[in-house]
């Protein structure tokens, strides 16, 4: 026997999944690899298996021309490669917990049955939210879930010359680009008064600036307050008077669990209503599991709870709980998620990784923060571009707390390289010492990453002073870029003393009071703070300059 | 006073720092930071300071048109930004320890002078080495090191229609693509069996066949013996017998520290002439520092010690030894270098992180290790590529030794991810759980990172029984592709039993011999030997698959 590591089942167990697609698929494939003798049966209540959700954007804007592309499985071929039972079109009703049983029932005939377990795998998912506005039931208001609606929402876009989608999140944004085409008008609504509501405001106007100059009329800090149906049109009444007239809307405000089998069954829910588990997937009832959106899991940076539904997390947890049923403590706990999470917009990308500041200001977290920005690769070598990345850390052991970042390139690879950073509780000071891939086409010798590292650690060293915004400044303000900078994008009012000339010009200065100084991108800003500073001013640098605090 | 965690410097202590390129001018800006009194001299004994080192080959290649883009600074500039005295021309000849003075000699006109120093940074960098061959002092036989180089070497490019270089590292990998060009005959000559050397074999095979498609001519395993010098060429007599005539030949066979100062003043050398140096970057000599190219620093990984000439860490390092001047112990120590380096080579990038197997047998430390291919981003959206990634890891704790990645897009992130996994010290349980960022053009769901992660759980907990290679497997051999694919790329002889048939085709099979699987890529042999070990046989999955094994 070359298997040692896996139990001797006496019986041949049988494992019930409900749910086909990420996390579901991912734990019977899992499930299967690591016994051929269980019995797996897959509940699914639509027509579709194991899709690709997070491609279904891109199908409607056509950069997935072929919709055969999104079916990463069939249940075809599921049955012949994991040799399992799919049961499409298939809903389950109740677990009874105490008999280890579910109810079923086929979606076309209405057929029910009763199917016994030996372990059961949640994986329902997270549906859309629909708010009960008036007017909300036109069916020319659609939401995004699944391969019906995608076709639904293609065809209804191909003949609309307006539409509106409500929700600037990651979907939102998503479905902003893709929708949009030569003459479209897109409307873009949200409800909080900045883009990517996941993240910091100052992270997220870059591409409410892009999305701008892409044509996308943009909506901030505005409510749906009702839908009323027109013959050619429905009318989005938001809270500020203003009426946007689409042929279609999409909704994307978020999404709810789907938690009515777990409650019914009496599973630990969350405060949200989602499925509460352990390390190992595993709900408040032994052998019984849920993965995926519809669950709760730890936040392993603050341990704190909290729910992630994203496709990275769903999978690995999926294939946590296929290890847990076979493996038992031996099976690798899942760590919690991150929230790692990124965005195209048109040119742009942008994304976040642990938490933001808005965020842990709403938990009472103590943080420090620091936005820097670096290009992508070498400065000497052609097609390089900005990188903006806003770090967040601890103020009391410089343990990276989160970050995010925007810019035209190399944005997955600092989430990435952060994230990884998060999962090994790195600090500030391991920032600095990074030792990142170089060579000009692709990194640089000093990468944002460690200018991040670098930025942080002055400012707990008392090096750097930092400004976040030119509104925090008062008094004496001394702009000291050099003036062919500062011809082009000129700071009204505030005096220029090239960093070049400063040395020589510090009698232009009052001591007495504190010196603000400012740049294009923060860098001399904070070099000349130094000197400053070192020369006996209470000096302090307003962070990210011109390219921050300009438009 | 703005500036508590500084120490006040009663008189004003001179630094003076020998090398003003990478090591030497980080070292010289942030010390400048960290005092306005200090006074700094930088000493170089070319022409330019600063200038980027890195790039030189593509401004050869006309990437960079630019020649200035490599000039990061000027001496002047220096002079204007940092306040500090540069002395270029200008060699530093000898270093009295006890007296703390350093002998220097003008270049330009042979005059010398003693300065005395309160703290001495070395960044001399490393020289090209020349082998004592004979012929080599042919001036058609160029190194590249500085702009002057560069300049030589572009010169001698445009007039040529025959290059040879000498040596597929790195930099040799870099001239051949940018020496590359419609009407030139480009010879890439390696004394190693394989192009670069700093690879496992298996990972650098991909460029080889890059390289060739290209028109390099490669000659593999076949070392120089002697140059003899023609007119119109200079002939390289290769230890085969093959001779090869080139008007232009460029050594890139690797780097000497310049060690000649530093040894003159009895400073602690390493086993290959590298200056030792503590945590701080601090020689054997307390305030006499060495950073850079000809420095030696610690493994972080192993515990051993190290030379890595590369940018980064000795822009790092010379930061590192500023730091120590002015703060002492509350500096930030270099925490090593994990040797973190990539190359271009056409199309594709390859690069590397940690010990490679070689590194690693010729040590002797234990280690597993697996490859993995994965899509640099969903395969359902368009323009992916394949990411082949090697992993190493301790079998003893599963912590990470190394790894290497080759591929057409997406190699410097997944180096970036595991040179932050090495910081943290992470093993392949934390791989599997990495958080990283997904979206459909950037991600996916699992990263191939995560499936290293993956593949290396299941050899350690006895899922996968891994084997190198088809020379490997003996008796019972199977592919297990669908037979459509058998048809584009057969293995010779091997019979086909398609993965979906297996299950009912196991009595085509010796239970009592070993089975071998073989696939495309290595994921459905690794399928196909869990169903078997599942079902009672001694399975064995052959990794990497056709896409490794043939041509």
């Amino acid at each position: 026997m070359t298997n040692p590591s896996l139990p001797n089942m006496t019986s041949r167990p049988r494992i019930i999944i409900v749910g086909g697609v990420a996390g579901g698929a991912s734990a019977a494939a899992r499930a299967r690899r690591l016994s051929e003798d269980a019995e797996i049966i897959l509940i699914e209540r639509g027509p579709d298996v194991s899709f690709a959700n997070c491609g279904l954007p891109y199908h409607i804007g056509g950069e997935i021309p072929d919709r055969s592309q999104l079916a990463v499985q069939t249940p075809a071929g599921l049955r012949a490669i994991l040799n399992i039972e799919v049961r499409t079109r298939t809903e389950a009703t109740a677990i009874d917990p105490e008999r280890k049983t579910l109810r079923i029932r086929q979606l076309d005939d209405d057929t029910e049955d009763t199917l016994s377990f030996d372990s059961l795998i949640l994986a329902p998912g997270a549906s859309p939210i629909r708010p009960p506005l008036p007017g909300i039931e036109d069916p020319r208001i659609m939401t995004l879930r699944n391969l019906q609606d995608m076709d639904r929402i293609k065809e209804a876009a191909a003949r609309s010359r307006t539409i509106a989608i409500i929700g600037a999140g990651f979907i939102g944004l998503e479905m902003a680009e893709q929708l949009s085409a030569p003459g479209k008008m897109v409307h873009l609504i949200e409800l909080q008064p900045q883009v990517l509501p996941q993240l910091d405001p100052e992270m997220a106007r870059p591409l409410a600036i892009e999305l701008r100059n892409r044509g996308i009329d943009l909506h901030l800090a505005d409510g749906i307050t009702s839908f009323s149906s027109g013959e050619d049109a429905v009318s989005a009444c938001l809270a500020s008077g203003t009426t946007v007239e689409a042929s279609l809307i999409v909704l994307c405000i978020g999404v709810q669990p789907e938690n009515s089998l777990a409650k019914a069954a009496g599973l630990a829910l969350g405060a949200r209503g989602h499925v509460v588990v352990d390390q190992w997937q595993q709900t408040s009832v032994p052998g019984i599991y849920a993965v995926g959106d519809a669950c709760e899991t730890a936040d392993p940076i603050l341990c704190k709870r909290s729910a992630i539904p994203l496709g990275g997390p769903a999978n690995r947890q999926g294939r946590t709980a296929a290890d847990h049923i076979f493996r038992g403590d031996k099976a690798l706990p899942y760590p919690g998620s991150l929230g790692t999470a990124i965005v195209r917009v048109f040119d742009l990308a942008a994304g976040v990784v642990g938490w933001t500041g808005k965020r842990l200001e709403a938990e009472g977290v103590s943080f420090q923060s620091v936005v820097v920005n670096a290009p992508d690769h070498a400065a000497y070598y052609p097609g390089h571009s900005p990188v903006d990345l806003k770090l967040l850390w601890s103020p009391e052991d410089g343990r990276i707390l989160g970050a995010q970042a925007v810019g035209r390139a190399g944005i997955d690879k600092r989430l990435d390289i952060i994230a990884t950073a998060l999962r090994g509780r790195l600090t500030i000071d391991d920032l600095c010492h990074l030792e990142l891939a170089y060579a000009p086409p692709f990194g640089s010798a000093k990468d944002v990453v460690n200018f991040a590292g670098f930025a942080a650690c002055n400012i707990r060293d008392g090096l750097l002073h930092p400004i976040p915004s030119l509104d925090d400044a008062f008094g004496q303000i001394i702009d000291v870029r050099p003036p062919f900078m500062v011809e082009k994008q000129p700071f009204p009012g505030i005096p220029n003393i090239p960093f070049s000339q400063l040395r020589k010009r510090l009698d232009e200065l009052d001591r007495e009071q504190p010196v603000f100084t400012i740049c294009q991108m923060g860098k001399t800003s904070y070099q000349a703070a130094r000197v400053l500073a070192n020369r006996g001013f209470d000096a302090r640098s307003i962070l990210g300059g011109a390219n921050h605090l300009l438009d």
